[in-house]
């Protein structure tokens, strides 16, 4: 049993004193500690080594106390373990020197056995949960098939992903075979990572939003969903779709048991998209964290306020970023922790 | 008068046979004969020269006979005007050498006599309009406050704008002043471009979607609001706010003639969140040009199915992108004109 069930049962819709919290990317470069790893370890370095990935998760646990705990780790390991060499540059960021832009490309890539080449993913989970000794659950986290294939495609992050783009509208079943692929591997990866021990699931579709909702639907949301199905009687299942507002009504039936939403969304908006039922979690948008810590408690009050206490997860609406004041992240795990509704 | 005046009619709601149709940067890098033109001078020399940019703005019309021409130039001339050193570098883009991040950077921003710092952009406009020849309608735009002062504060282009967002939210005095001196800077620079010819204006607001709602309303929304109070007499006024769907209610009671829409928004939606009256331009996803032409055919007659074909102006959800076949281009348009309403 998990002594601190506030994040499960709102995944669940029951009723709570305060919502839960955590940040997307909440073990990470904002935090002292984790530089200080940072410095001795490359990054593929720190996410294979299960006594590193279990450290850095648990850090900002430690320092702030959030409500769950997510395991670092990247969403292109899933890739990389599909034989997809995957560099991370340190002034570029991911970087893949054989990009899939043909049928031929294709043909390299493998759907792999999980225990192989993503144990070490599997070993630390089974570390950080008992680093965390039960007292919060831990999540564990894939990209969306579509937003693997923008890397995959493209090479490279990218301000529109119009390479990945391309392939999909000139070569589309190319290009569903390879987001089949990553289902699959996706499917039997977070299938391994619940029986290792992660209480949750959250699907990333970081590049889902720059697809229009017809092709979102064929190229993004139809995999999302095969997840969801093959995962929600193992654990709930988050997606998290950015800029993907015009299919949270898709989302809101597919079975996920919350749904990630992003800044630019309302919480009357994403209440209303969504049918008022579902958990919602979110929204804060990470460079709002720039704020003053005053005025970041404000505005996360407000926030909780506009949601409703219930079947509501806070977080941000994206990862935090890097430049981030420790003090300032204080100010919003706080801003939860205080929560009291006005009677 | 302009001899087609499709798109002057769309723009007033008026009943038409076909939608008029033109693209975001329509006069650009996809085309051979801008290449040649961009091959001999810089980006700079190409918007000072009224020759130049009277020729690049015509070009796609004589190549594809869209029914309006934009004129060409780019939104940062405003900052240049203002005092903002701006260059614009081969692979990187806009660059400022010395971006606004403070009080005292400021200081030294200046709201010009635009006669002397813009008159170049008011000579091509002349020109323009005697090389279109009544032709058509030529468009003048301008960049929202909110998208200058990103490039102002940022100081090159981002994917998240974290640096401009931060200066917002920790000295927003400096901000707001900031976004005034560029509003009033960008009303003169209208007023005059309508004075010198053109018969409609655009203002771009290609970042107001970074966003949140409430932050939208106070750092963009409300200076695009002075623009279009202080220009909707004296032309219509088309509003474009790339991601910018959760502010199309009050968009669509601002005044402007009619509203950009990218393509993350339905027709459906668009239409529902602009209460059905307004007239709304876009929607192509730019990247859906990549799609062979038989395919880019059959999307843009759905397209104004779905939009219908009163109260709309066929464009792109944004501006078209350098490796656009020109071919795929003219499939483009050549369905508007084609366009029949099945009976």
């Amino acid at each position: 049993m998990i002594k601190n069930d506030l994040f499960l049962k709102a995944l669940k819709g029951e009723i709570v004193d305060r919502p839960p919290v955590w940040m997307m990317r909440q073990a990470g470069r904002y935090l002292p500690e984790f530089m200080e790893i940072k410095a001795k370890y490359d990054f593929f370095t720190r996410c294979q080594t299960p006594e590193l990935a279990s450290e850095i998760t648990v850090q900002p646990i430690r320092r702030y106390g959030m409500d769950a705990a997510i395991l670092f780790c990247d969403i292109l390991v899933i890739p990389q373990a599909m034989n997809i060499e995957v560099e991370m540059r340190p002034d570029v960021g991911p970087w893949l020197p054989n990009p899939i832009r043909s049928q031929k490309d294709l043909d390299r890539v493998v759907v792999p056995d999980i225990h192989q080449s993503l144990g070490y993913v599997m070993e630390a989970i089974k570390m950080t949960k008992e680093k965390l000794n039960d007292e919060i659950p831990l999540i564990g986290f894939a990209g969306s098939p579509w937003t693997i294939l923008c890397y995959c495609v493209q090479g490279q992050g990218s301000k529109n992903f119009d390479k990945a783009k391309q392939f999909c509208f000139t070569q589309p079943v190319a290009a569903h075979e390879l987001l089949q692929k990553i289902t699959d591997t996706t499917i039997a990866y977070l299938k391994e990572k619940v029986i290792a021990g992660v209480d949750a699931v959250q699907v990333f579709d970081s590049w889902g939003g720059m697809l229009s909702p017809v092709d979102y639907g064929e190229f993004s949301w139809q995999y999302i969903q095969q997840i969801i199905d093959a995962l929600k009687d193992h654990a709930p299942v988050i997606a998290f779709g950015k800029g993907c507002w015009f299919a949270l009504d898709s989302m809101s039936k597919s079975g996920a048991s919350a749904l990630g939403i992003d800044w630019t969304c309302s919480a009357k908006n994403a209440r209303s998209l969504t049918g008022g039922k579902i958990t919602l979690q979110g929204n804060f948008d990470p460079t709002r964290l720039f704020s003053p810590p005053k005025e970041i408690k404000k505005q996360v009050k407000q926030m909780i306020d506009a949601f409703g206490k219930d079947r509501y997860i806070v977080n941000l609406g994206h990862g935090i970023l890097p430049n981030i004041p420790t003090e300032n992240a204080a100010a919003f795990i706080e801003a939860v922790k205080e929560y009291k509704q006005e009677q």
